[in-house]
């Protein structure tokens, strides 16, 4: 059995659970390697995956005796089965913060145990990553950096959001990316006033700038990463709100260091934001694992201690509705003292011609 | 506010239900045209949709005064607003095969109000299409189409089932496609027996087969199809196989008429499967629409009728582990009697020369 489902089993004693029933499929990638649809139940006796009929073979091609997992198809479990594995079970945990209302209800039926929550007991595990981690995410930050490069090429006169989103995406998958991160952001214009916008068919003119959020997934492990390119000499404003993103974000990857108290930094630079009269239309940032938003969240709302080892996206940003806005973004990996730096591209001004 | 907005709100008083919360983003899309996260609270005094601050703008910039749907940013609403909203309310309908349960219990806690499930309202409503939802069926089933005739050149000795899954996509995107409908099945040789293969590095040889699963979307509907293609001359068990999956589609679109009976008609072909041995690793098929896999499921476990204007994909498969595998599928509009193919492409023997 490998180390995170032998630390899982650990946890259930003290928890006092007798099983638990992860239903996460990034949980389940975490714990066992397997992306397959399906859930685990954890338990003293043994460790079982089930899935259904069009996995059970991927399934058991990649399961060896050394996982001790055990695979069903669901469809050859009936009542006498599930009475059989929970028979020593009194309580189980189970994973509130993913589990639908109807699913949690089918389990208890079909379970016929007691439920307990489980408060995210495995994503807080998540949040410090080891050394096979850490060089997945890497990699994926290097995709990604040679992508935005790349792109800075390809950028002319005419192109769309959507043209330059998608040639982005080609780029990371020919170039060993599992796939995107998330839906890329592209953004001319206007269009960058929204942080979330979604790429569209507006075609790049000179003197738009643009807004690039971008990552890929490598191994499962994500990258986040997001760059303001501008088209024409910036104005003063611009380069005003540029500067500032960047003594922001610096900042930020100095306080984050090992034992940081999170709500305590992100509480002030909000008023830092207010002070300036910056609208806060999204949080400073968050972690970055298998999720591409995971633990820890960069909010002021809870309090959160930063941890060696962990992995976070620091991006502020800021916004004039109806007009632009700009975001500076990079995976930094927490230090006993500050961070590194794992997406690299530099953040002079990038002023191109088309 | 328009007419799928106003049969939702008639929905409400035979349930006995003062008002709905929608939380499921495709839902949401259907009643409203918004894809941004949040949720919608519709009821009798107003209908309010919940987003946040990274949305808001996007939001307004599409609601019109004629949807009569007031956006608001979660931020700015506190428990007070939450006890205005729901004063009238007692009983509050939530989509339980949505909402986590940690929401569930969230939502109890913030609206105050009793709480109740309505069993799949909007997927059931969502199972007959208009006009405008068919020709936008029509035109993601065309693009797949397209795209698999132009990745039949494509094909050649040494490409990767990676690179080629790519190029379909690519294909797809850049001729109108909002994206993809799901991750793209692109199988080779023995990773045709997994039904829901994900493609790999595995090179292309002579004498493989090739498994394809494809479909994108267009104004966020689907599309979905699935080809066999062979690279050297079928043997005889091939040929069998692949004529039987071919009379077993044909067979399933003529029986899916208005008010046919889905259970039997499934019962009645899983015996044929069972009398020729092969094994049942998936449905026969399953609705079509915003959602790739949406109602009525095409299986013998529940009672269902088929209803005319819905669209299904219709997907007989054969397997064998270890070895091979094959699956034709189509997307079918429901007619009163039988059926009309909306993916056109032929289903003679594809053999190529790479």
């Amino acid at each position: 059995m490998n180390l995170r489902m032998k630390w899982l089993r650990n946890q259930l004693l003290p928890l006092k659970l007798d099983g638990m029933i992860v239903s996460n499929p990034i949980n389940i990638k975490y714990l066992t390697g397997l992306d397959e649809e399906g859930y685990l139940i954890v338990g003293p006796k043994e460790n079982i995956f089930v899935t259904d009929s069009r996995y059970i073979e991927s399934v058991n091609r990649k399961l060896t005796i050394d996982d001790e997992i055990i695979a069903y198809n669901s469809k050859e479990l009936d009542k006498y089965d599930y009475e059989g594995i929970f028979m020593s079970y009194d309580n189980v945990g189970f994973e509130e913060k993913y589990v639908t209302y109807e699913q949690y209800k089918k389990y208890l039926q079909m379970f016929q145990v007691s439920m307990s929550e489980t408060d995210g007991l495995i994503e807080n595990q998540r949040i410090v990553k080891d050394e096979e981690e850490i060089e997945y995410i890497k990699k994926a930050c290097e995709i990604t950096d040679n992508a935005f490069e790349y792109i800075l090429d390809y950028l002319q006169e005419g192109v769309t959001e959507k043209e330059v989103a998608f040639e982005l995406e080609k780029y990371m998958v020919l170039n060993d990316a599992d796939g995107i991160a998330f839906d890329l952001i592209v953004a001319f214009g206007e269009n960058t006033s929204m942080p979330h916008a979604v790429p569209t068919d507006r075609r790049l003119r000179t003197g738009d700038i643009i807004q690039f959020d971008i990552g890929c997934k490598f191994n499962g492990y994500c990258s986040d990463f997001s760059r303001v390119v501008f088209t024409a000499e910036p104005t003063e404003e611009q380069k005003q709100v540029y500067n500032f993103l960047i003594e922001e974000q610096k900042r930020l990857s100095i306080a984050f260091k090992d034992g940081a108290n999170i709500k305590a930094i992100i509480k002030d630079r909000e008023s830092e934001y207010k002070l300036k009269n910056f609208a806060l239309l999204h949080a400073f940032g968050h972690g970055v694992g298998l999720d591409i938003h995971e633990q820890p969240f960069l909010n002021s709302k809870v309090d959160n201690y930063a941890k060696e080892n962990s992995v976070i996206a620091i991006e502020p940003g800021v916004y004039f509705p109806g007009k632009y806005g700009m975001r500076i973004e990079d995976t930094y990996k927490v230090e006993k003292i500050g961070t590194t730096q794992l997406t690299k591209y530099k953040k002079d001004y990038i002023v191109i011609k088309l």
